[in-house]
């Protein structure tokens, strides 16, 4: 028996890995998901393309209130991650460029900033400071933080999270724009009937 | 572009994470099941009423040998709990009610005596007391533990465990309810012939 | 050889399993703490005592402007809960009484409603809904959830979470008990100057 | 600069990675345990023996009443387990050998049969059967599992845990060798008066 | 009401758990699978059957060039070690029998020799010795190792992995058996061309 | 009682989950590291500093003869990154520069090119492509992987782990930078003598 009989042999093995959950387990998007993630994609299926994803190599568009963009690859626009512990986002902000205070209930994060500066922080330890081309720094899982371009350029920043599919609060949507009776935001908030009530029509909130 | 557009853009982020495994993943009972959990019910068939769950408000039935009833809030009576490492059991035990030598094979538990008190205890370091309303205690994960009402009024407690589903192995069950031959039983417990056949009569087991 | 001695031979593995990480690690609170809790007390030093908490059976005082109290019962309080996956909080709630708009980043919640009726809910789904004595509901990790005492009487609710030590961060001490400048609050959650500097009043909070 | 400088350069994350808990993390006994392990031993002290462990090639002693000899190879007796989510025992039983009614509250087990044949089983299914030379079978965490040599023959079995400490207990030193009073232990199993004192008399138990 | 109809009202308790993910998971091959295994099989489908595995005991054909055969109880062999953390190979290694470099990305191993001697190392710490009769060695998950019989007489040893699919990279396979262009093999491991273009010719690769 | 001593109150809870293991675990690089990661810094220790990492920003010097250059962000060099499950390298590689054949056994991997295009596989399914400005590819746990600059201009990317400490293995620094025999190396790769001594007396091995 050759040699390569005999590791032909072995790659039953091998085979066999090549379906198991610990190689990969490329998401298909329309089959059952759990709590762990979504279930995988028939290996004779895949190729090459599950692997890879280029959504992320185009700015952002800024032009808007907030001056800022976030271009996600979650599970769902990228199903390679499934299982994985790992997503990305492009962060393209404006001078005066921000991403509001939001959660991510899902995941920690990293942020390491390509260009420009960034302010960004978390609440906990009241954790702020400015961020410089080439630095990083983390937003723990489920804190309150925000990032803010304060500064005349334009900046660019990715994003690593520890989770597939990371999840997104952000506050002002959180508080204003659900069909929550203002009376309940205001109980709830200790914010004045004015504030919540103004922050609802501009963010479309009901009640 | 109105901030109320820009945020509606924001909000794809937000909408994906509606169908995030992080936020929740309400137990589709017919679908299929995994090591971890249940598939998730889609998110549009999703109701307030999976987040609720009504059934431990009225006492269970303690008119029976053992003068006690446990009524369980698992992941099969509460979807919603699918996923989030917790689940709940009401526990009425009329004086002299007995819950016996139990384990729950796929979580750890806490008690909360909230009327009366209860005998209670684990082994492992022998650790068994009385508690009073408003006591708790701790039963690790797989070991045997027991609660007795040895008090004159009925009691009443809640019992916490950190699995949707924690399982539930009891000894008297396991060892005189099954169709295992009573030699079988005698030769790995030590128990006499007659012990055995007389729990065997009781509980139903047969061989 | 007697079936004692047998058995006290087999109890080496018994006593192995004392020290097992799996049977019990009631926290040692003095010694280091890591990414999965703190490390264990010394079996020989742990008592029946720690594994029972008797701290939540008094009423919380809910004579403050919150109408409410929380009583926590999380690893630090209660040692034993080390490594469960587990904790518990008692919430005494006056008439009008409201648990501020909150988070919980490293665990989930069911609460359960022993007296009286609660109105809770979490953001994300806008699932809120009134609860009444016995009604359970979850509030998945991270995400953002308030309860209120709506009716004229007190009630009185039981909190599990899924972790030791599930963290806290209620939203206004988050945005208003903080150093950050009242600009930068501002331009991260697009409330109104005056907003922020009342709160940031009321709250302690500086800059 | 040179392939072999530019190799020296890489491999100061090598080195980084030598301390890194993902390659291994041998248990220092004597260092805090918390509940996913012990500490790891620094790698500077690591030696090949470390990975090494030689106390299962001799047969354990089954000149004993349960006619059985389990020698473990648990985290404690081989450091290099911890963090592997791995352990072994090996089991010998002599014609007519033993293993009381147990469990292991901390890991899954499957056991593997090399010499002779063994009867176990596990309750929940009921299932249990007679295993043969190269028959494997499995045992779910904290379910109640027993192995019996019903042949004329010795049997040897060796078994693997899915935890470097599964934890052992054993049904009989639960319910008998423990301080309960006798009541206690009649109330919660439903056993005789007389069982419960004959067995506590045989293994030791008081009270 | 008897103590019959009272266990059979706790049993309700008992059946739920039954169907519960704790209990045990036996893998349903042709149901979806996810990131941490397969669905489970119906518990009314399960027979004792799904718990044993008999395909260990007959020894692998060592008549090849490495002289060896490995014989896996992975979960697709072996459906109710699904969700457990748990397999196993047997390893039959005739006089100069080599299992060749290899890893397993999704497990951790642990070996134990039952008859000869095997040389067997990982690298990382460059970590080899020679393991006889009883000796068992760990191979941390994801390390490159070999196992290497350089005695006169076969060996046999039982490897143990902490997942039910460890998965399987030789690294002569992941090297020389693909359809990567050579040059590519050569840039990325410098090795030379004649060396690379021999073994691809041996083991069938392309390019 | 004013709402700020209220709250007050209520953020004893809140200086509670400062110290909880879900908020941050800033590494203790001094103090004992177990199976998930390093002891937590004391909070009362730890700065914005701990949060932020600079090294990232500066460019790797790429003259040497793989004309490439990874600087890490693992937990040894950003001690925040402790428990998070996330990591970060930069990649500087000149044109035909070159990461060898290589696994991480320790987590998973993205990569994002930022400059230039980079060819880049993993072996498994024979996964390999070329990325240009924008992509991502995934690589999936302890999977040997490479990346290649076969353009004419620089490469710059940036990759994401899914572990602090993801370890790092190097086929060439494993095979032939130890002390192993090459005869040992050679049985267990199939490569030829020549060749290996070849390397060894590159890289540095002995023996």
């Amino acid at each position: 028996m050759s040699i390569l009989q005999t590791l032909i042999l072995l790659s039953f093995l091998l085979s066999a890995s090549h379906a198991a959950v610990q190689d990969f387990c490329v998401a298909d998007l329309s089959a059952p998901e759990g709590p762990t993630g979504y279930s995988c994609k028939k290996v004779s299926a895949v190729t090459v393309n599950d692997f890879v994803f280029s959504g992320l190599g185009v700015a952002g568009n800024t032009s808007n209130l907030i001056k800022a963009a976030a271009t996600p690859a979650f599970v769902t626009q990228f199903p390679g991650l499934n299982g994985l512990g790992l997503s990305l986002v492009r962060l393209d902000m404006a001078p005066g460029g921000v991403i509001p205070l939001h959660t991510h209930p899902g995941g920690s994060e990293v942020i390491l900033v390509l260009e420009g500066s960034i302010c960004a922080g978390f609440i906990s330890s009241s954790a702020n400071t400015t961020l410089n081309k080439g630095d990083s720094m983390i937003f723990p899982r489920g804190l309150l933080h925000f990032q803010l371009n304060a500064a005349k350029v334009p900046a660019l920043a990715f994003v690593s999270f520890s989770s597939p599919s990371p999840g997104l609060q952000i506050l002002d949507f959180a508080l204003f724009a659900n069909n929550f009776p203002s009376e309940l935001v205001e109980a709830t908030t200790f914010l004045d009937d004015a504030q919540v009530k103004k922050l609802k029509g501009i963010l479309g909130g009901t009640g």
